[in-house]
């Protein structure tokens, strides 16, 4: 059954927009991951009818965030880019915008964790408006000097916490990021309803890039069914979305990949 | 002043126990983490005699630890070893073996944990009985599939709770593996005592390789002087240990290194 499987379009990097909602479509899936680059070039109208021409659903818009500043002009065009998403996702029917909360080398974490909550909170009302929900993504410890200062489920939820738990503010959780963390499994409890988002991949061992090398379902190491498991006990049925960067397989012939990523989702995930 | 500064011998790769021993004197360095590589090849009373020779100490033998095992045969193996890591350790006057406490990525993560628990438990004895303490050494998350399960402070605080906070059992505390912990502060504090080793290097951005691309203090954006004040708010006024992995730094003259070691502990650290 590929009834949840939704695949980002980053994972094939090669195919714009028309040609991944063809091949997809073809391949039996309904759910697609839309990173902001695959709308480029056409009017957002022009993007949801390639999808709904395919009977595929936009699961998520990738993504907003990267509210660290160095100045207020950088501070409101963070701002303004996150709405500008929440209108995007709303218009090609997404129902979440993914954060990458972002984080600046030059400031302390802090402050950048600071900047991320203060600019969290500057978007909830348009989230609200628009119907799309702000989905926070914690990235891997080893992105925490320039993508994003939030690292753990707990830090996430604590920080959902603080700004008085609203409604339009959920999680994305991608088991690359967290697998590691000795709480996963009590801060998936905490975090309940706030699950919005399921993303899979592996993580490699020897991983070579810190970007640009996951591995497969099934390639690598993280107990995916495991934590699929303790993400649907919160009542999580929603899409489990196949996210990978990876050199090793945008060189690979994309068709044949898109089977083995249906396969590894059959053997590895479900 | 000098007085705190240690170098593990890794960080000058190229150069062997009698060499770095008479370059690091040489320079008015007191301290040497000594990796157990550099013992190889002449007794253990020999190499004694070289760090006195020079008037050093040394402040760690590194490393122990790697407890996760696929059978009863290496799990014996892994506690040998780490009884002769303690031996090795009171004949050099080290006082304490660093761990990195393993991971096998053919075991989910809680066995690997399981099996650390036992490991040390199976030391704490003769850690007693040689004076040695284990100093257990966590490690970034980036590192939990092959060499080490234990990837928090907070982790490690638990583990040696578990353990009955034994006086055996220390912690080795690594700005490179900790800095992006939202909790770090507070469990630096309830650390306390515990923390009986503290390392430092940088995290560079970017980081090209997950293992060998350290950067040198000052060079990358952790909040060393800030972690350091925590970390001595405890108490601690014990050495300072430069552990810096870098293909990079290993291939740059030893001697104009060394120097840089120096400035660096010196504008960045103290």
């Amino acid at each position: 059954m590929l009834d949840r499987l939704a695949i980002h379009t980053i994972t094939t990097k090669s195919w714009d927009l028309p040609i991944a909602a063809a091949k997809y479509a073809a391949a039996g899936i309904k759910g697609v991951g839309v990173w902001r680059q695959w709308l480029d070039g056409r009017p957002l109208t022009e993007s949801r009818q390639i999808l709904d021409d395919h009977g595929l659903s936009a699961v998520s818009l990738v993504r907003g965030g990267f509210f660290p500043h160095l100045s207020p002009e950088e501070k409101q065009s963070a701002i303004d880019d996150n709405l500008r998403a929440l209108d995007e996702a709303a218009a090609i029917g997404a129902p979440q915008v993914v954060l990458v909360c972002g984080a600046k080398t030059e400031l302390p974490l802090s402050e950048s964790r600071k900047h991320i909550e203060e600019g969290l909170a500057a978007c909830i009302e348009h989230a609200k408006a628009t119907g799309v929900k702000l989905s926070i993504e914690p990235l891997h410890p080893m992105y925490a000097d320039c993508r994003s200062a939030i690292n753990t489920l707990g830090q996430t939820n604590d920080l959902i916490d603080t700004l008085g738990s609203p409604p339009e503010i959920g999680i994305a959780a991608d088991v690359y990021h967290l697998w590691w963390d000795p709480d996963l499994k009590k801060e998936i409890a905490r975090a309940g309803q706030r699950i919005i988002g399921f993303h899979v991949c592996d993580w490699l061992t020897p991983t070579t890039d810190l970007l640009n090398d996951r591995g497969l379902m099934g390639e690598g190491c993280i107990d995916i069914k495991g934590i699929r498991r303790d993400v649907e006990a919160t009542g999580f049925d929603s899409w489990i979305e196949v996210e990978i960067f990876s050199d090793r397989w945008w060189s690979h012939d994309p068709d044949d990949y898109l089977q083995k990523i249906i396969q590894a989702y059959q053997q590895h995930v479900q």
